[in-house]
């Protein structure tokens, strides 16, 4: 028997070996692509595995594809050092590269864009290529997801194996809207924080992050409109500067995911009026923003004039839920047409800026024929309000808070899993106006033992209540650098209690 | 008023904007340092703050220093961007760099090393520098952490500033190890959060990442000469190849970390006898390994030998805890002379592959004063042991699991601060032998409501069960990837109930 004949079965061996591997029966793509069509042989990723481009009408001069390409060899070594032994190597079983073709030439990240991709990987070849055809490099990113996944790593051989091969996969989302919130009002988020949601955002084919960036509780964000209104945060420290925000839109559109931003008005901007308090009702009514000031529409639109040279998603969120509309003053007005001059004022404000508005749900509950056409409905409460907003003729984002929020730490991921928005909407011209919705052990307890071991003994404090202070800003150090340290109240891996600056946990 | 007299002013203006910020009252530096002195006044970094080692007797030639003070940069930013404005700046209050100056040419990272600095920033320059001394680049690496903690961000100048000068700190650790323990047997833990764990100790100055690999519920670690072993791997991903191990050592040391490798012989060893059954005592039988087995001796020795090319730390540990000694049975010898005849041909492997042993206190109470004279006992369980150790001349690690644990999440970080290595124990001469010792909300319910969103309607499972398995593979990968995701049993943010492989949380 020949070398050729030696090298074919230590290649069946292989196979062999990694059929017997965990998770590789059954079909371990998530989300699950829209048609999956696969075999059972495999096939090993060459050590110079590579993209190519040939006959793409896509030029990439930002490199979206090649960072995304760059990205996806990253990923499917999860982080291992793999010394490679090209002994082992079969050369009619290796995959030399990814070919990806995009038709479309341009990169503009716009809602409703083509997310759609077609992955195919041959059994043999030699050597054979993958193929990965796209209308939009968004599209081929989802694609470069799911090809990850078929990645698996052979620890006896150190080879990255394709297994289940030949694949067919043809793909496109339910959704054109798939949106995850995060909330840095009632808990900053530093940067490197976002950027892992973003990453992981990637991974799962999310494509909205909503961020629901202000709130009565803090203003994080500059505004160079109104330079005061960041005197609304928590500290200087939990703060993003215009630049930071940018940054995060650029890391976020670079990966296919559009950022919505959010300013929940009239309600929840309490932490406006610490820069200017002249939007409040009164020093001691902070809330909502006074109607009856011509001021409140002024620095609104001040916002959104510098949110429209960052967000440049099609839609920003007014929000618009939980208003004590009681506390709303408007001379000849009474408090629900006070609420709705405020809502629908909001939104001509917005539109003039380019934006299509988003509302929390209770704007339609109380003067839904009024809204903007162009207007999406948020939902927020329980399920039932989708099916009225898109027999209004309206677009609808649903996110019922019973199913699909997350800080509801008693809802599992099968409720997660089981919750439709289609539920209660058959009519399949509504269903489209339907667009979806949807990091403490070690720190600071082991920092508190580091000084303990560290500081000579007669610094230490003789009472902790001393250094509540100190340790409590150093907790926010390393939460800015990026590390996961809990609250220093409460037991370990606790949650904060309430909403507040990191500085007071 | 000249321009300068104008730039001095707001250079007047800047600093009492900072005295008004949050955190500048008071003394914010963890861990303490020994000794500290400082002023009342602001200087501004420099946009171009550099490094200086003029002077110095250490050329650097790995870069230890250069990427320490690298990270230094990139850490005293908190990831902010900050378009500076250097119109605000006042030169007379500009600090243009740090000077190093190490006095040891030599980096080898041995157990004992000098880890003292001295610290200085002046309070005025034109320009002036900031002074490190060391005796070696790791007590440099330590000043550089001490210096980033005294740099703040003014949002409103979007400059650095450094409070509180002119400083003067000298300082040096209290203990010479500072451990943190981690334990990838209960739990796979992914290369990035042990990278991660690393970086946050190099914040607190820990010198010591004690790393329990292995146990009686997984063997993780690629053993080369027993190639069998890490079949006692959770599953064939949730491992480390010995190219991950030394990167992992590589990556402390350069932050002057020690890693510390721990196999807990003979009673946490169950998972041995996966891929080498004769270690058990019998099929039914699988702990403690067995003693009156040649080959159990020479599984050790191969294991210790392979280490000894990998974790080049003074120190291994080889545990020796909670052994159920009813079923040690060698002939000629009674449960207890095979626990002592274990332990002690053990400690005599580990000695003919350079290390010095640590052992956990259950050896220390059985047969102390047969141990090896050079044997560390490490302390678990109550507070008492230490000073009867050091009383026997031995060494002792104190992290008695009532303080000092931090999966004992009732224990507060005050409780943590107040446990006090000394207690008990008053000779200065026994005090010298006690060494001191001590990231899931989103994923992965948002990947199921993900796929919601993005799969068609008649592909999705009509019964969460169904797609069980692939959703907890899919966990299994975020978690290799860097993402803290929960596991899918229990509650959001919930914590495994019971060791396992995470394919089955």
């Amino acid at each position: 028997m020949g070398e050729r004949g030696m090298k074919l079965l230590l290649g069946l061996v292989v196979v062999a070996l990694s059929s017997a591997g965990y998770g590789v029966v059954g079909l371990n793509i998530w989300p699950m692509p829209k048609s999956v069509n696969h075999g059972k042989q495999s096939l090993l990723l060459s050590k110079n595995f590579a993209l190519d481009t040939e006959g793409s009408k896509y030029t990439d001069s930002s490199s979206i594809l090649k960072d995304g390409f760059s990205r996806l060899l990253d990923v499917i070594q999860v982080s291992h050092n793999i010394d490679e032994n090209s002994t082992y190597y079969d050369h009619s079983q290796l995959l030399k590269g990814l070919h990806v073709v995009i038709f479309s030439p341009y990169d503009k990240l716009q809602f409703g864009i083509d997310e759609s991709y077609k992955l195919t990987v041959p059994s043999t070849g030699n050597p054979s290529y993958a193929h990965l055809e796209a209308q939009t490099v968004y599209g081929a990113l989802h694609g470069l997801q799911t090809f990850s996944q078929l990645c698996n790593i052979n620890f006896s051989t150190r080879i990255i194996e394709v297994h289940q091969v030949p694949w067919i996969i043809i793909d496109q989302p339910r959704f054109l809207y798939r949106g995850l919130l995060i909330d840095t009002a009632r808990h900053y988020q530093p940067l490197p924080m976002i950027k892992n949601v973003i990453t992981a955002m990637g991974y799962t084919k999310l494509n909205v992050l909503h961020w629901h960036i202000v709130d009565s509780q803090s203003f994080p964000l500059e505004i160079p409109s109104y330079p005061k209104l960041w005197k609304g945060a928590y500290s200087p420290s939990e703060r993003y500067t215009m630049a930071d925000a940018a940054e995060v839109v650029d890391f976020a559109r670079r990966r296919g995911i559009h950022v919505l931003a959010e300013i929940d008005v009239p309600g929840h901007a309490g932490s406006w009026g610490v820069g200017y308090p002249s939007l409040w009702p009164s020093p001691t009514c902070q809330q909502p923003l006074d109607v009856s000031n011509e001021f409140t529409f002024k620095v609104i639109d001040g916002i959104l004039s510098d949110f429209s040279k960052v967000f440049n998603f099609r839609f920003v969120h007014l929000g618009g839920d939980e208003v004590d509309t009681s506390r709303l003053n408007k001379k000849g007005l009474n408090e629900s047409e006070a609420y709705e001059y405020f809502v629908l004022r909001a939104q001509k404000i917005a539109l003039s800026h380019g934006y299509e508005v988003i509302n929390w749900e209770e704007t339609f509950n109380h003067f839904g024929s009024k809204l903007n056409p162009s207007t999406v409905v948020h939902n927020w409460l329980e399920g039932n309000v989708a099916p009225r907003v898109v027999a209004a003729g309206l677009r609808c984002i649903v996110s019922n808070q019973d199913k699909w929020y997350l800080d509801h730490l008693d809802a599992t991921w099968d409720q997660f899993y089981m919750n439709e928005p289609f539920a209660n909407i058959t009519n399949s011209k509504q269903q489209k106006l339907v667009i979806g919705d949807i990091e403490q052990t070690i720190w600071p307890r082991a920092a508190a033992a580091a000084e303990r071991m560290w500081t000579p003994f007669n610094k230490l404090a003789k009472d902790p209540r001393q250094v509540t202070g100190r340790l409590a800003h150093f907790r926010c150090l390393l939460n800015q650098r990026g590390v996961a340290a809990a609250p220093l109240a409460g037991l370990g891996r606790a949650v904060p209690v309430e909403p507040g600056s990191c500085y007071k946990q």
